[in-house]
């Protein structure tokens, strides 16, 4: 089945506001096995509605349009979908008496403007909206099924999830399956794994492999077609253990878990807990850390120690250390790892200090100079690091190399 | 002169990335008086691509298509612009000696592939790319400019910024000026404020008013059009003023500068110091204040006190005090700054305790209940907030709510 998306509507086009629609709805499709073949937007404009509704039935079976079914002048999507298949627009009187039905169980008065929502095009099926005024519908044109919904996401979702996925499947070629797979690898770059992978669909009839760099991390993307799902998920058994054969060590997570919540479950389940003390990365890695519900669990105290001082005060670096080596060395990200757990009485403290600029750097310590420190009971190992790009490039590598010490810190637990 | 986006890749149709590229190439178009007529998503495919590039060529003086500028083998936007215009593909040689240069300076060997990323289609004029790896370029086609971004979008925004804008500013009609102001609004619905500046546009011709949520914040965005650019500063100038006399209270930010940048610039005016204690915000509130460069100027140090025995032990918090008032209370919030006042020695100390859910609730302190406290040389005070939605949205609102209590004291200071 040919599907395409088409997203109405002037803020998007403005750039007042991301279309998180058609990524909803092409990943729900996908999930049934449906692949959108293309995605269109444009603004409430009726002439312009028309064309782009005729076009793509012309070429899919399955168009699913959002937006502009609002009770005000700018919505135009109803006359444009009469326009587009030939249709007048008549007061649908199933939607009426829905809308009606809806004011009355929420005891307010239906606003005139609103039976406006009510004029479709003649004989249109409705896709119900449990959670909004907008009336859904659905028509066949030029053998494509036309369906339109509000663009409001969540009353969308919900139309999407009760009438719209169970009218795809049912018309969808049941035999053909579609499973996708999904790694994310850290510290080896996107020209560097697609050397590594060449070959992988050689002999794998129905794979597809994509990338995504998700800076500084790098997605690899499988995607398995064929008949019947025990031979695509053989299929991409296959590819996945192929992926970590050959970058095994580069990969950070699998199957949609962020690297992040890689960390969060070893944590649990390893029954570990942590301390953290950041100077160049100003609290971004205790924010990553407690962006995971339940880190409490684990996570003691993070200090984030800016200035000499509080380094000082707060972690019992020695002044003479801060001295003698500067407040960007092995030295001192050993002692504010050392510190930090002692203070925190935790299993593991984590410290990192460096250069993120663009100021601050000489020619001896360059902005992305960075030491990573990790303590735990037997002792402390740092390790200098050279980041580069901006100040927010160095701080995010900084904070995933960090959250990947720690992640092989557990796995050997 | 009109304009069209071409988004390009796999991961967009299958609903694994959300197009935010598109949402901000035209909002930028925007601001230069350049309005998006549509945007077309297709996939890695070089068909489809090469396809679309002809026929958004036939319509529009300018096409911006972002994506499949990688060195793998699904990237394939440069053949097929290639094949779209006509041109034979040809190993570009200022690219290529961009790209060895870029290696050169971070001391990295460049991987043969990705000098894949420098076969381009013949005779066209480079976008130079500062931070990635991926060439950007632009030709002429059926009298159209099309110009090629990569997708990742730090790249893509540093690229559109230095090279495109001035490019489109040349070439759009001189005679009118486009020019918008933006004023950020905390504390504040989009609904009550578009009630309170009803009648804004009225005896305003050329002026345009929309509103953009970017959580909790609102942006309210003035868009003036005319002839001559003197004539359009004025218009704009009485309508922000109409707008600052309406709802001046809620206004933390101008024309770009972010809350996290106004807070920054008035702790370097004001020559204050500023120490932290967090905790339902894990560090973030700390990482949005080192995100600014130059702001250990300020910020001494943050402690971010997950753990009840880290207040204690870090911000000298009474365990007699927890165990009767409860982590989440005013009279902890206080000692926590005070505490973190004290270490650091710094001139205000702000300090957050809260629950941000889903789990720890209950019927008093309900999921939402955030604590503010801010203490200075003077003594302390704090506040009590019930937030609502996610984990991510109460952080989010807790810090910029910590935020704007900064600005407001330093701007009496």
């Amino acid at each position: 089945m040919k599907a395409a998306l088409l997203s109405i509507g002037d803020e998007l086009l403005l750039g007042e506001t991301v279309d998180t629609n058609a990524a909803v709805i092409a990943g729900r499709l996908y999930g049934v096995g449906v692949a959108v073949r293309r995605q269109l937007t444009v603004g409430d404009d009726e002439e312009a509605i028309a064309e782009a509704l005729d076009s793509l039935a012309a070429e899919h079976q399955l168009v699913i349009a959002t937006g502009g079914l609002g009770p005000t002048d700018d919505d135009v999507t109803a006359r444009a979908a009469a326009q587009a298949s030939g249709r007048r627009l008549v007061l649908h009187e199933e939607a009426l008496a829905r809308l009606q039905d809806f004011f009355a169980r929420r005891g307010r008065e239906m606003h005139p403007a609103n039976e406006r929502q009510c004029l479709l095009p003649a004989r249109v099926t409705l896709v119900p909206n449990p959670t909004g005024t907008a009336s859904g519908f659905q028509l066949l044109h030029r053998d494509c099924l036309l369906i339109f919904l509000p663009g409001v996401p969540g009353e969308m979702v919900r139309m999407l999830e009760e009438t719209v996925l169970p009218l795809v499947l049912a018309r969808r070629d049941e035999s053909r399956v579609v499973r996708t797979r999904q790694l994310t690898l850290f510290g080896v770059s996107e020209a560097e794994i697609g050397a590594r992978l060449t070959g992988l669909t050689v002999a794998r009839p129905g794979l597809g492999v994509a990338y995504c760099v998700d800076y500084p991390l790098v997605q690899v993307r499988l995607r398995g077609e064929g008949d019947g799902s025990e031979a695509v998920q053989r299929l991409l058994d296959g590819a996945a253990a192929e992926v970590r054969e050959r970058l095994g060590e580069h990969i950070v997570a699998e199957d949609g878990e962020s690297i992040d919540l890689a960390v969060a479950r070893l944590f649990r389940e390893k029954r570990v807990s942590l301390a953290l003390a950041e100077s160049c990365t100003g609290g971004l890695i205790a924010k990553r850390i407690t962006d995971v519900a339940g880190s409490s669990a684990y996570f003691l105290l993070g200090a984030v120690t800016y200035a000499n001082g509080a380094k000082v005060r707060l972690l019992d670096v020695p002044e003479e250390l801060l001295a003698a080596k500067g407040a960007v060395s092995a030295e001192v990200a050993m002692a504010m790892a050392k510190g930090a757990r002692r203070l925190a009485g935790s299993d593991l403290a984590l410290a990192v200090t460096g250069i993120a600029g663009p100021e601050g750097g000489d020619a001896v310590k360059p902005v992305g100079t960075v030491f990573i420190a990790l303590a735990d009971r037997a002792g402390c190992t740092s390790k200098e690091y050279r980041f580069s790009g901006s100040r927010d490039q160095i701080r995010t590598v900084t904070a995933v190399t960090a959250l990947d010490w720690l992640r092989r810190r557990l796995l050997t637990l």
